[in-house]
């Protein structure tokens, strides 16, 4: 059995695949998302980085977002994301802020990148140096920069994430 | 001459350690970024990823979606973002997105990790095949995975990205 045949699986693929194909004609880019719990949709996200002026506005950004709203939580315990393409790293990385317990995807990043959108190349810039990068990210040193780990460590009320 | 010495580097990454720091007694995260062009601070980011029920709201991110909006534009061209902490996978990601010029930044990311905030894991994760990682990203095959991208190649007035 593939992923594809189990509940409800391949629907959530073809609707987040019509979704990322119908939002270039809504000024999006082709990706889509869906948040999906107990087998029910309970968020959609599309690309909307240019339509909104905003580069964080990609589908899984929104979806988790939208999917957090709708449950109050800043966590998607026990939620499946489904994605139209494999999540670019910030997008990986907000997967692993927010905590579903899996998600699934069609499209490969490396069909992303044949019509323009690399993120190929964060993947390969990710794992030089902070100072070598092409946006290069300089450590400045400072006696001061433990101050606000040091701050939360000694509060005595904070909501652990 | 070191980074802290040039023109408002030393000013502005103790701005943003105070910010990073006052964060805490705000139900915040302590996390801060700034966005600052020809030297001058044009957005502010603050964690807000329990305050807003938003596990996306990292300071870089919300500095970036700020100073997009403060500009009328999804790009930071020419702008400088300072983090109070080594930015985690999402949030550089985040920045590749957006190309400011450069990145300053305070803490690096094993000072946060000791205070439970374990972006180290992340960076781990994205170097292991996507079924393998402690989320499980699957493939899902389907023909029709390519029609988002095909949709958006055969667009004439698209906005690129």
């Amino acid at each position: 059995m593939t992923y594809s045949d189990k509940n409800g699986i391949s629907e959530h693929i073809q609707t987040v695949i019509d979704l990322a194909a119908n939002n270039c004609q809504d000024n999006g880019g082709p990706f889509a998302a869906l948040v999906v719990r107990d087998g029910k949709i309970i968020a959609e996200g599309l690309n909307r980085v240019t339509a909104n002026g905003d580069p964080t506005a990609h589908a899984e950004i929104m979806a988790i977002r939208s999917a957090c709203k709708v449950l109050g939580s800043f966590q998607l315990d026990g939620c499946e994301l489904f994605s139209s393409c494999e999540p670019c790293p910030m997008c990986l990385g907000a997967i692993y802020w927010a905590r579903p317990a899996r998600v699934y995807f069609a499209a490969w990043h490396h069909q992303a990148a044949l019509v323009g959108f690399d993120d190929e190349h964060i993947y390969n810039e990710i794992n030089l140096a902070p100072e070598l990068r092409t946006i290069p990210m300089h450590h400045v040193k400072s006696k001061r920069s433990n101050e606000p780990f040091e701050r939360w460590k000694n509060m005595s009320d904070k909501t652990e994430y």
